[in-house]
């Protein structure tokens, strides 16, 4: 327990003091010796009852994005970033109040998890980052042995549509080799907004910026004429179908359709300006078109980026402690630019995962303009499992708060008016689901 | 000027006294002496300089929904109803900032208006209520002359997507054989979210509601199947389809997708309801669902219905002046259930009207159900007038307001974010596009 003690939090800076009562601990876990990979991350006990309520590792996308800097402090953990001031605020709707919450900063080189190692030598990938989440939990549970026979769950959103299915699936495999030490107690996988699948997520983002009024009749015309998202590489009319689209969300917030931006300045960095990242040969492959960074907002990273680049809060968090010469960012554009390693298709680990009788439930903003619902419907739809109970309507108190499908092997649920961030725009609704998941119970199917 | 002043309202109860200005009138002008029929109106000056501005008259649609009690009362009038209580506050967003404002009850049997024959005997159709208005205007202008040489324009919502252009036509036909003195100095026509052409409005709803994720994948196979829009009675299959749809549209607010119900209670009283008013021998026609009362806002009709129903507002108004045995109400159901004249098209007249040169603005709230922006965009479609300046951003300050193209006659507009009563949901983004539709000009393409 020595490890577990030292890593734990005591006073941190611009955070409130005295309203809360759970512990949270948080520091580095060596990934790989040898390559000097080490992962951050930062764990909060839940609520209340933390003996009886199981494991829950969030993770963020990108490729590149910091679990502890999105899903922490701006999405579902217990201290939000305050408005204006790099502080932080109690989250009502912490997912902590359901479960105990385990973020981490991986693969290494995001957010505050770093490598010795450069990115031309030893390329992140999906593969590599898996094998990395599944060494890091082992190691974990040595330092946290109380918290092993929890039920434990994966979730997430974005990029971890790829992260979550695969690491699930490392999971699954080690158990049935593991001896009884390193076995995990893993119960299921939850993922909001989720990059699965190279051809139907590009196919709905398109279809789906039709349909909610942001491409004009000519650029629509362009994609069906020019553009078979099923191809690796896609025909240069494509391309350039593409560069229009991207120009028209550097204007909005092509996570949330219907948000302003932040009034930090116009124009706000947007994370689908980096469209163009790993160009080869003057050529965007599908690929490279799908990796930009997910779960951008506008409004809260510049308090985030500030806060956790305040030197009393790394002290405090046990982060950075060998002194990188870099800032923190909540996403690694390079990481993303170096990124070879993407399954086209999660379909049929997710599909496995189904058959190994794993609890798995998708959900959507549906106003997320990067994974739209129309993206996931189509996955779904791909993935080709039979319909149990069809599409009915869930509440959260007198409103309808989305709609949910239960496949046999999947539960879909869509949240209504929610962005990409789902926890972000509406955390009462979010906070709902993720108990009802937990619980392994539809949502309310009348209002209450 | 005698009548004119007899229409002057005095002192309106439950309104703000001293902060404002400009001078309103209302009361009845006699319609059709024979039939018993008299329309009421209540017309605003603008805010300053009235004399320098134009005249503008609003319609809100149904068939069968009040102009004073949607328009006026919660939309873009001056006076707007308070909440919880049956008064009225300044609305800071006005369009008699940008005009003289007349608001009328049209036909005859809806809101104020009254007719002594009954809808069997002189059923209401889009013929009669064109001809009418026209009559009343032809009478209000000799009531008010002061006005008759400014700018005329016509602007509304909804079903008056059919009662504008069909008026306009009325007007410009009148004007070649009119005197000098009945010639009205038209000019244009501004139109939100309108039911044009009953084949595209219908498809545009169906796939609108599949992308925005309301229907299921199983609804959506049945109407792509069994539906044929183009026919003016469906098929029974598709008739099915339509009712199970409007099974979803009780459960969430159909002009307004991402806001919730008004806490009035649950369910709300919701206009799709009457999906059903007007089958025909167990079968609904086609026209019939396209009859749905539109411009309804659970969470104001209350009050707008309380206030108007005040016995003191009521004589302040010149209103009611005949005693009618039954109560003001916003929409009235008899006359959309007996409403068998309505063009199945208006693109034909709209075509028309630009070929004569009318400024004809056609705007879209973009997360309406009830007439999707994809269902004006399929009906301009139809229209086929050549695009002179494609799809562009417009802006309100820093953020985007929508996008818009210039066609050739014709200038579409889309208001990000806003419902079927946009001036509702968007009221400075409303009156933004109100004053440049009046001053001919396109919408600031940059941020400022």
């Amino acid at each position: 327990m020595a490890a577990q003690e030292l890593d734990r939090v005591g006073s941190l800076p611009g955070a409130p003091i005295h309203s809360y009562a759970f512990k949270h601990y948080s520091g580095y876990v060596t990934n790989d010796e040898h390559l000097g990979k080490a992962l951050f991350y930062w764990f909060f006990e839940a609520m209340e009852k933390p003996d009886e309520k199981p494991l829950v590792l969030w993770l963020n996308g990108g490729p590149g994005c910091s679990s502890v800097g999105f899903g922490q402090a701006q999405e579902l953990g217990p201290f939000l970033v305050k408005k204006d001031v790099p502080e932080l605020e109690l989250n009502p709707y912490a997912w902590n109040h359901a479960a105990n919450l385990l973020f981490l900063d991986s693969p290494a080189g995001v957010g505050f998890s770093y490598t010795n190692t450069s990115f031309e030598i030893d390329p992140p990938g999906d593969n590599s980052t898996a094998h990395g989440s599944y060494a890091f939990l082992v190691r974990w549970f040595q330092r946290f042995p109380q918290h092993k026979m929890k039920e434990f769950y994966i979730a997430g959103e974005s990029y971890a549509g790829h992260y979550i299915p695969q690491l699930a699936n490392v999971i699954v495999e080690e158990n049935k080799k593991a001896s009884k030490e390193n076995y995990i107690n893993f119960k299921g996988i939850l993922i909001g907004n989720a990059y699965m699948d190279g051809d139907t997520d590009l196919q709905g983002i398109v279809d789906s910026a039709w349909h909610h009024a942001i491409i004009s009749d000519t650029l629509y015309s362009a994609f069906l004429k020019s553009c078979d998202f099923s191809m690796e590489i896609l025909s240069p009319e494509c391309d350039a179908a593409l560069d229009e689209f991207s120009v028209l969300y550097k204007l909005i917030d092509i996570y949330s359709l219907y948000t302003p931006y932040c009034d930090l300045g116009y124009p706000a960095l947007n994370a689908s300006s980096s469209l163009k990242i790993g160009q080869t040969n003057g050529r965007v492959s599908k690929f490279d078109l799908l990796k930009i960074p997910m779960g951008f907002d506008p409004c809260t990273q510049t308090y985030a980026t500030e806060y956790l680049n305040r030197e009393d809060v790394q002290r405090a968090l046990h982060a950075n402690t060998t002194g990188v010469s870099y800032p923190y960012v909540l996403c690694r554009n390079s990481i993303n630019a170096v990124w070879k390693d993407s399954d086209m298709t999660v379909v049929p680990i997710v599909k496995k995962l189904a058959e190994e009788g794993l609890r798995i439930w998708i959900f959507s903003g549906d106003t997320d303009g990067r994974i739209p619902t129309t993206s996931t419907r189509y996955t779904l739809k791909k993935l080709g499992l039979p319909i149990k109970e069809d599409w009915s309507p869930w509440f959260t108190h007198k409103q309808v708060g989305g709609w949910s499908v239960v496949y046999d092997g999947l539960t879909f649920v869509t949240v209504r008016g929610a962005g990409h961030m789902v926890p972000t725009s509406l955390p009462e609704q979010a906070l709902q689901l993720f108990k009802h998941f937990l619980a392994n119970q539809n949502l309310p199917s009348k209002p209450f």
